[in-house]
């Protein structure tokens, strides 16, 4: 079986929309990775931090599903990295109410021993020094290196930012970051700009409007299934990435026709995500369900078309 | 050889973007619909209405391309409707700096006698009251009515503009429109309550982001093929509903199947229409080149995925 490190947060988030709010509730990128990789076949470990408010049941639910939580280091006194954001009725925009750092602050990644020839590394969100160090530790090259940022990494660490961009081989970034890191407006100047900084391959996150795949001069392009009703988009770029990473793990395929698959795969656990608050939905999702929606994906998008 | 009536502005515009500015050239939504459509094997005919001021090089371009301008009026001593506008450097947003209505402010559309039977009618965006005029003209019920509308009739003429609804069978419209037409955010909601308005298929077209096929609990998703540069978007809606429009009549099958394909190529066809100013791009597209493109969108969007 092969072996994915997810490193990234274990969380708490307390979370408003218009449909309701929620009190302090799981939550973290390492989370919402972890789970979505789990509907592959795959060993993972998520190498993160909490403190020891944790609760015991929150990492127990993770080891229920086959992610290895030895590299979550549980800081005695310590508490846990604490998020608090409000969406606006659109959904797509939201106020940050509430960062704690906590044990975040002094977070030294360790991966496990028996995790340092993992084939795939998912660096989740994290500040960019914390992500090189996991791919420091590593004793043999992975086959692929993801990694997630954010903007705010641009504004406050962009050189350590440029520093790991280099060393990976995809990034999953969304449009308006793409813009900030490149000042190129359009997405396909943007993505050949980022291409040329290291990444062979630039995931270009869209929300509700999907997702773009490039590879030098090769664009694939999934929709996100159109919804009745986004819930709580939070941790929606999470699962994203963790069905993204969790399909190649499985396939061992790293062709650009297998990484379309699996951004198909990303996008259909991404609209699960986004049913429920927090981790709710992914928590109970069943392999019956996912296939089902990857018809509808299929439906979705797939043509027939006689040309000339 | 099956017919499609067109009705819509045959007109001046002067476009100002961030690559440069024109002055007065051809335009108009009847000009995009008849040139996209022209690349199928249609007879189609352009109902509208210009001034004596409108030069006979752009009537016999349309010719050229075998669009009927016997439907055009041309009205003694009068002036072409006359629109001028400067996109935003974004190309997504626009403001109108002119807008002589001029002969179009008397416009009272005739259907050619031969026309009368046409299988498809498109009505492009104008007067709703207009709209519904041409559709009393037809001798028998088309096959198909498309109808393409704005913000503007909603605020101002919403009570006709609702009336013509209910008697077409597919409305193109943009997101943002059919929010305030329906008060739902929700595309998938905003598309169920058009539906009950009246029209079977509802198009939402979003730009960049692509277009929304919705029929019953049907959905079909064409995204927009990622481009370096977009020139200047005047027409592009309109040059997709002529793609969209062709395809239907010269294939005479108003499946849903074969509406994703219509979609396609109407999406298709945009994507060139926004290469250069107003028609330019329209007036020289050659099918080789059309087909070309069509297989790069089968790149974009096709995928092969094992489920289970």
């Amino acid at each position: 079986m092969s072996k994915l490190v997810i490193v990234g947060t274990v969380a708490f988030d307390a979370i408003e929309t218009p449909f309701g709010k929620t009190d302090k509730i799981l939550g973290g990128a390492a989370t919402f990775i972890g789970l979505a990789a789990s509907h592959f076949d795959v060993d993972s470990v998520a190498v993160s931090i909490v403190g020891d408010d944790f609760p015991e049941e929150y990492l127990n639910l993770l080891s229920e599903k086959h992610i290895d939580t030895s590299g979550i280091e549980v800081v005695k006194g310590g508490r846990t990295f604490f998020w608090s954001g409000r969406y606006h009725n659109d959904m797509n925009t939201r106020d940050t109410l509430v960062t704690e750092l906590n044990t975040l602050a002094d977070f030294n990644p360790v991966v496990p021993e028996n995790y340092k020839d993992a084939e795939v590394v998912m660096l989740g969100n994290l500040h960019p020094l914390v992500q090189s160090s996991v791919l420091d530790q590593m004793s043999k090259k992975p086959k692929m290196v993801i990694l997630d940022t954010m903007n705010f990494w641009m504004d406050c660490a962009l050189e350590d930012l440029l520093n790991v961009i280099k060393r990976i081989d995809v990034i999953t970034i969304n449009d308006e970051e793409a813009r900030q890191l490149t000042g190129e407006y359009s997405l396909v100047v943007a993505a050949k700009k980022i291409h040329d900084m290291g990444p062979k391959y630039v995931v270009i996150k869209k929300g509700e409007h999907g997702a773009l795949l490039f590879h030098d001069d090769q664009v694939f392009y999934a929709p996100a299934l159109p919804l009745k009703e986004v819930f709580d988009p939070t941790g929606a770029g999470d699962t994203f990435a963790g069905g993204f990473a969790g399909y190649l793990v499985k396939t061992n395929d790293f062709s650009f026709e297998n990484m379309k698959s699996a951004v198909i795969y990303g996008s259909t656990l991404a609209s699960f995500c986004v049913e429920k608050f927090g981790t709710e939905r992914m928590q109970n999702l069943t392999s019956e369900q996912v296939h089902k929606r990857l018809l509808q994906f299929k439906q979705l998008t797939q043509f027939e078309i006689e040309i000339g």
